[in-house]
């Protein structure tokens, strides 16, 4: 299974340390630009408020298997975490979609660092990604 | 970049035809039965009521860039749809967990063909996957 890259993302995080554990909170702006050979799939993007992108942690360490969250007391199993250090490191993130211009996207809300792989954009749709009630027993 | 099977989907879907266009809407039950390999990774995924499975759509066509969904009249640029005939077929689905035995876990709400390979699973977090006032304009 191959993944190729679909675009990179231009951020303003440079370094792990710079950029926020969770994209969501931060009121930053990233670019995502997609190559011309990807630009067709793009049509109709722009009618979306809001994107999910699927990016490629490539700074990742893809062989631990637990991660300590910032808000838990001790390490989870990785599968019951958003660590970007797991065997698979595709990162999930839902972004606010700002503009389209040609084959650039801005969007806000993104946690990628500088030059991360762009993997797949899906429209979010609230019937699909929402769940009510929900828990963490 | 390349992926790696953490495990396989076992479910009723054994042809594109029998598989739901979304697993949410389905009452259907399907297992993921994690490589022993990577069983520590689910430590403490029991306590979730729901995750984001991410798998790959090993029969997808993946020179596509347009798509039509259901609902829609005419094609779209295929990441405005959740179509699974895409660059990277790396499909997403919300689930809610039924239980947890060993490296399997039972689920409702996935919509993957039988033998699905498994790419990763996260916890779902309604802070971070939720969007209030989405639109599609």
């Amino acid at each position: 299974m191959k993944l190729q890259a679909i675009g990179t993302i231009h951020s303003p995080y440079k370094t792990k340390d710079e950029a926020p554990s969770q994209g969501k909170f931060s009121a930053e702006v990233s670019t995502i630009e997609i190559k011309p050979a990807y630009k067709k799939g793009l049509e109709d993007v722009v009618s979306l408020s809001h994107i999910l992108v699927f990016y490629w942690q490539d700074q990742s360490d893809r062989s631990v298997l637990t991660a300590q969250p910032p808000f838990a007391d001790r390490s989870l199993g990785v599968f019951a975490t958003r660590s970007p250090n797991r065997p698979n490191p595709i990162a999930l993130c839902t972004c606010e979609l700002v503009s389209v211009q040609e084959n650039k996207l801005t969007v806000k809300g993104l946690d990628a660092l500088d030059s991360s792989p762009l993997l797949d954009i899906k429209p979010y749709a609230p019937q699909l990604d929402t769940v009510e009630n929900s828990s963490d027993k």
